[in-house]
C-alpha cells in the first residue's frame, strides 16, 4: 500500500517525539508499505517566527514572511530525515519546492497550482522515505509561498492525489474523530467512519481535527483519509465517500466553536444592493463573515445580523459606522461573547424532527438561541459562549451519540 | 558604485541590530550606490541548530544537516528584507539557490561550482536591494549545500566577482584589520591596507577577520575587499593586490592562535613513503594537519613532529598507535596546550634579520620556541598556549607596529 502520512506540530514538537515518529514510520516501511511523510513545524515554531517578524515591523512583507515561516517546516523535515537515517532507514527531506508543490504567488494563502511528484516518486523507487515540508510550495520563479491555515493537511492530500496513493493518514494527538469533543463529553465515542460532507461540516463548524480545504480536495479526488493517532496503535476514523445505509438520517457528531462575535444592523432600508454595500467593505478589510440572517422586512425596514470571528470584531466595528451611513441605517449592536453548536449528519435536513429535537434539548438545558443556520447535513445554533459546553453535552445525550454504530 | 556588503552573525544577532543594518544599507542606496547584501545566521543560531541535530543523533546525515543549517541564513534574509521594506526601501530576500549559487554535492563543505547572478542583477535593475543568504548554495538537482567555515565571506566574494562589483565590503564588529588583536595589545593600530597574500597568511594563522577561502578567491579575480565596521562610520582596511613600495620588507601584523596541539613520533625509520603512511590515515579520519617538521636523520632514524587543532587531538591519538606500528616507530608524544604567533609582511622572508629579531624578542620575554615554520611572507613560532598573549605584545613592540604607516 502507498500511503501519505501527515504529522502535525505537536507530533514533532521535540527531539524525543521526532524519534518516536521515525520509529513509527520505519515499522510501517518494514511491514511492506511505501510511505511518504508530510510534517508541520515543531510545536509553536510558526508562532515564534511570526513574533520574530513582528519584532522587526508590525506589518511584515508577505513574501518575506513566507520566506521566514518556511524555515519551520524545513527544520522538521531535516530532523525527521536524520532520525530515520539514524535508525538505518534511508530517508530524504524535501522542501515544498523540491517535492514539486507549485503555487501561485499569493503569499500567505497560497493555492496549489499543480504537484509534480517526479522527485518524490523517484526517491520512493530508490527505497528512501520522502519527508516533505508541509504548508509550503514555490512559484515557477522559485519564490517560496505558504499555503495558509491547514496548509500541511492540504500538502498531504495534494501529494497523495498526485502520487495516486491508496490513502492519506492524518496522524494526530487524538485517536480519530469523536461524536463530540471528549474534553467536554466524557462519553463521546470515536467514529469508525464519516463522509467527506460530514467531515467538511464538522471542520467548518469548529472541529480542529482536519482543515476543510484538505477535506474538500480529498472529496473531489475520492481519496480516503484516515484520521489516526501518532502516539498509540489504534484504529482511527476513515473519511470517505460512501455512507452506510443505516447511517443515513442520523446525527453523527456535534461540533462546537466558542470564537463567535455577532453584529446586528438595525432598521436597514430593504432595497436591492444593500447586502453588497454592507459586506464589500468587510471583505476588503479581510474580515470573513460566517452566518448571515436577515429578518422579515417590515415598513420596508429590516434587521440584518451576521457573525464573524471574535478577533475581527474590533476592526469590523470600526468599519460599521461608515457602512451604517452608506446604507442609511441608524446604528448597529455588537456582541462578542458568543459560540455555536452544530449537529452534523448526512440527510438530517431532509428528515423531520431533528430541528425540533435540537431546540428542545437546548431549551431544557435553559440555553437561549440567538441565531439559527442550516445546511443540507447540518443544523447550527448561535448561543452564549459560556453555555457551549452545556449545550454540547445536552445535544450529545439528546441524540444518543454515546451509543455505538 | 556597485558593492556587495557582507554582514556576519553578530551584526544581525537580534531585531534591533537587523534594523540598524537596514538603516545603514538604505543610506548607502540613497547615496547613489547599488548594494547587494549577504548575511549570515543570527548570532549563535548555527550552533543552536547543530545542537538540535545532535539531540536527534550523534552523527547527523550531512545532506539533512545542510537542510537544517540553511534555515539560519534564510531567517536572516527574510528579517532584513522586511526591515528594509519597513523603511520604504524595496528589497528582496534570496536563498543561495535563488541567488544562483551553484555547488557540487559535497555537503557541509560545498565548493561553489558557478554563480548565475541573473536574478540578483534583475532585482538590482528593478531598484530592489537583493539580500542573499550566505554560507549556502544548491546543486543542479536543487539540493541545499552549505559551504563550510567562512562560507558567508565566500558567498559575498563569489557574488561580487560574478556581478563585476567594484568591491566587496566585509562589515564586522571590528573596524578593520589591526597590527595585532587589540584585546591583547592596547596600542594595536588599524591598518589602511594589506595585500591579499598578507591577509591570507593572517587568516590562516589565526586571525578571525576574514576566511582564507574568500581572500584566495578575491585574489584570483583581483577584487578589492574593504574590511569595515557595521556599527560606526569609519575608514576600514582595504585588501587589494598592490603593496606600497615603502611597505615592502616590513612586518605588517601579528597573528596568533591558541588552538594548537602537537604530536611527535620518535625514532621513525627514515625511508621513502613514510610520510604517506603517517598522514594518510589522519586525512582519512578528517584530521587537518598544519605544520610538519622532520628533524635531521641520525642512524637512519628521525623524529617527526606535526601540529593539529586541539579538538582533533583525541582522535589523532587513537590513530597514532596503529600508525607507529605501521612505520616501525617505538611510540609518540602528544602535547595539547600549545599556541602559535606569526609575523606577516610582504617580503620579510627575503629580507635578513627578521627571524633573528623575532627569536630575540621571544627569548627576552622568557618564551620557549617549540617549533618554527615559515612561508615567503610569514614566520611562525609554536609556543606554550599560556604565553601567547605575552608573545604577541613582545613582538608588537619589537617590530614597532604601534608606529603609523
Amino acid at each position: 500500500m502507498l500511503v501519505v502520512q501527515k504529522y502535525g506540530g505537536t507530533s514533532v514538537a521535540d527531539a524525543e517525539r521526532i524519534r518516536h515518529v521515525a520509529g513509527r514510520v520505519m515499522r510501517r516501511v518494514h511491514a511492506g508499505d511505501q510511505v511518504v511523510v508530510v510534517v508541520s513545524a515543531m510545536g509553536n515554531r510558526t508562532d515564534e517566527l511570526i513574533d520574530l517578524a513582528l519584532s522587526i515591523t508590525p506589518d511584515p512583507d508577505p513574501r518575506e514572511l513566507d520566506m521566514l515561516l518556511a524555515t519551520g517546516e524545513q527544520m522538521s523535515i531535516a530532523l525527521l530525515a536524520m532520525a530515520l537515517r539514524a535508525l538505518g532507514q534511508e530517508a530524504v527531506g524535501l522542501t515544498g519546492q523540491q517535492a514539486g508543490i507549485y503555487t501561485r504567488a499569493d503569499h500567505g494563502s497560497g493555492r496549489i497550482a499543480r504537484v509534480q511528484a517526479g522527485r518524490v516518486r523517484a526517491e520512493l523507487d530508490c527505497g528512501r522515505v520522502p519527508i516533505v515540508a508541509g504548508f509550503q510550495g514555490a512559484t515557477d520563479e522559485g519564490d517560496i509561498v505558504t499555503l495558509g491555515r491547514g496548509g500541511s493537511d492540504l500538502t498531504a492530500v495534494a501529494l497523495a492525489v498526485a502520487l495516486g496513493a491508496d490513502r492519506c493518514e492524518n496522524c494526530k494527538d487524538v485517536e480519530g474523530v469523536y461524536t463530540a469533543d471528549p474534553r467536554l463529553v466524557p462519553t463521546a465515542r470515536k467514529l469508525t467512519d464519516l463522509t467527506y460532507e460530514e467531515m467538511l461540516e464538522l471542520a467548518t463548524q469548529g472541529s480542529q481535527v482536519m482543515h476543510n480545504r484538505a477535506v474538500e480536495l480529498a472529496s473531489v479526488y475520492e481519496l480516503p483519509i484516515l484520521v489516526t493517532s501518532s502516539l498509540v496503535d489504534a484504529p482511527g476514523t476513515l473519511i470517505h465517500g460512501e455512507s452506510e445505509l443505516e447511517e443515513r438520517n442520523r446525527v453523527r457528531a456535534i461540533a462546537h466553536d466558542t470564537d463567535v462575535a455577532k453584529i446586528t444592523i438595525r432598521r436597514v432600508p430593504d432595497r436591492p444592493g444593500i447586502a453588497a454595500t454592507i459586506f464589500e467593505p468587510l471583505a476588503a478589510a479581510g474580515i470573513s463573515v460566517d452566518t448571515i440572517v436577515q429578518n422579515a422586512s417590515e415598513d420596508n425596514l429590516t434587521d440584518l445580523t451576521f457573525t464573524i470571528s471574535r478577533k475581527d470584531l474590533r476592526r469590523a466595528e470600526s468599519e460599521m459606522t461608515g457602512i451604517c451611513r452608506d446604507v442609511g441605517a441608524p446604528g448597529f449592536v455588537a456582541a462578542g461573547e458568543l459560540g455555536k453548536v452544530s449537529i452534523v449528519g448526512v440527510g438530517i435536513q431532509t428528515a423531520p424532527g431533528y430541528a425540533a429535537r435540537m431546540f428542545r434539548a437546548l431549551f431544557n438545558a435553559g440555553i437561549n438561541i440567538e441565531l439559527i443556520s442550516t445546511s443540507e447535513i447540518r443544523l447550527t445554533c448561535i448561543i452564549d459562549a459560556a453555555r457551549v459546553p452545556d449545550a454540547v453535552r445536552a445535544l450529545h445525550e439528546a441524540f444518543e451519540l454515546e451509543r455505538g454504530d
